[in-house]
């Protein structure tokens, strides 16, 4: 199937034909707490007077649902979440249509929705947690660059029914366990131990992860990442002073050259959407975009110095206007799509 | 398709044509903090120090990922989890084979799965929690009726294989903020306004709030409960004296006449496992599904003689032994799936 097929069928009413479906946890570890279980003592459910003495628990594992098309393409599709989402990002987007879940799925990849660590229902942590649920929907507006305050940006690329905006604000699901990315590369590297060679796509938070779970597992054969916020990669002695913004600072980490180098081994491409200034502006929301990208291309130029393929697309700049910090799922996302698949196409990696 | 074809197909390699996919949230609030939201001043990431002024929570929804087969049937199956569980009860069983959401999407039933409020992908919560991560695998372990401690029950519809357990037990997924059945019940309740009317599948926990939902929402035309063992509906005046068990006891509760008469107005099925005592042992995980199956009969007695449809089913006694809490993802779940295929094909559910 085509590129244009994808685009075509995006939304689309044709039936899907699933050879495969499922889910399963990957990764994550066992804790094991000193003592002797005495299921006869201490087997009646009372949680306010557990013993678990003697008792294990399995946790910091990552949850997976996967779905492969009949007559699918070689390379699976794998798509890891960022900050404060789960694999909803990449489903039914706020507005009703479908997201890139289905939308490559009719475009003959298998795909791997990914929730990481401590988040969706990969929620068994091996750390305790404290949820505080504080009213911050405004905060992300800002920050998921919909617009400033309770105001979407001109011409943004998101519905206007304020269902829409329910259900995106509707998306956020927290942390369950202390945040760690060690913990989340770890996971993710063993879903590329279980599944083989795959493409990994990323999102904002995940997108530094995305760069250090390719140095890690090389069964990741190239990376499409939307919005990478931090944990830039450079090799160690040529890390670029930390970019400040209105309201804080973005750093890059040093790796060893050796590790650097595995990043030029692969096809990358990134992408930003719309309403990134170039100079500081008063409003942070906008301004850790603006850290983000520059460093973005501080990180494609020291790359591809070294031998590598990455591409930086900043959508206005190939005709897409007014994305969000969520291309995936912008009203748009059909044409977002057809990037991607048409640059997959071009590294190859549709066959 | 007939419920033989399901039969024959759970665990098929046939491909499954599905018409529509797609998930969204349903239900919830939405709380606001009093005061004004100011987006230069506090539109920075900073957790430690956040400003909730002016800023809404959208929270307590439920989550809801549906598929609906070509050529679909009518009513839908929307299957509800247990406590300390995700639709992942739903999904690929711990051993690997399909679960009841793709046997009976391949049955030709169009499949809801719900994350209930507070759990899984369903994370934002109004209110805060804290997450214990106390090891308790080996407490779950007994109350799953697994076996006792660390022994399996002899013969029992579960795997062997180390891996099964590790996935079953990666299973678990916590609450993210205090659990309240009523935020759940009126979730469900405002999935069922969205799909219209649908058959109610629930596990364990889900299973009282069941009666609950049914009795707010006329959309529920039927429910199928796989071991019940909380919230028995009784009408006020009739409600049976709390059973004793060792580790705790079984209330019921009480509801006006007039919305009891709601549940003997569709038909109901229930199922137990194996491995219920018909009298008191010493084991707190088996005894609490001895006062449960004790109460379930009870019940289903009242519901029947005030004119209702009540079944209820100890699996053994129709043939199916060693089954767990978890019929839907034991080893013969093929078979526990062909039961539920029978039944609503009986009630003429299944056009």
């Amino acid at each position: 199937m085509t590129a244009c097929a994808a685009l075509k069928e995006g939304g689309s009413s044709a039936p899907m034909v699933i050879q495969e479906q499922g889910s399963f946890a990957v990764g994550g570890t066992v804790v094991i707490a000193p003592g002797t279980f005495d299921p006869i003592a201490h087997g009646a459910f009372n949680p306010a007077n557990q013993a678990s003495e003697g008792q294990t628990l399995h946790g910091d594992h990552a949850y997976v649902f996967y779905q492969k098309p009949q007559k699918a393409r070689e390379l699976p599709l794998v798509f890891w979440h960022g900050y404060g989402q789960s694999a909803k990002t990449w489903e039914t987007t706020p507005d009703g249509p479908e997201g890139f879940q289905s939308i490559f799925l009719r475009n003959g990849y298998p795909v791997y929705l990914i929730d990481q660590p401590k988040r969706g229902k990969a929620g068994r942590s091996t750390e305790p947690n404290t949820i505080p649920a504080k009213p911050d929907d405004q905060l992300w507006f800002g920050i998921f660059r919909m617009g400033i305050g309770r105001e979407f940006f001109p011409g943004v690329q998101f519905s206007k029914d304020p269902e829409a905006l329910d259900q995106f604000f509707r998306h956020i699901t927290p942390d369950t366990g202390p945040l760690d990315i060690e913990v989340n590369i770890n996971a993710v590297s063993a879903l590329f131990d279980k599944i083989g060679q795959g493409v990994l796509v990323t999102h904002s938070h995940s997108g530094g992860q995305g760069w250090l779970a390719a140095i890690k597992n090389s069964n990741i054969k190239a990376i499409a990442s939307y919005e990478p916020e931090s944990n830039f990669v450079f090799p160690e002695g040529q890390v670029p002073e930390p970019i400040p913004y209105v309201g804080g600072q973005l750093s890059a980490r040093g790796v060893p050259m050796e590790e650097f180098k595995d990043l030029t081994k692969i096809p990358i491409i990134i992408y930003y959407g719309d309403y990134i200034p170039e100079q500081p502006v008063e409003n942070p929301g906008q301004e850790q975009w603006r850290a983000a990208y520059t460093m973005a291309r501080q990180w494609r130029d020291v790359v591809n110095k070294h031998g590598g393929d990455v591409t930086l697309v900043y959508l206005p700049d190939v005709g897409l206007k007014g994305n969000t910090h969520f291309p995936m799922s912008d009203l748009n996302n059909v044409k977002v799509a057809h990037l991607l698949s048409e640059w997959l196409k071009e590294k190859g990696l549709d066959q």
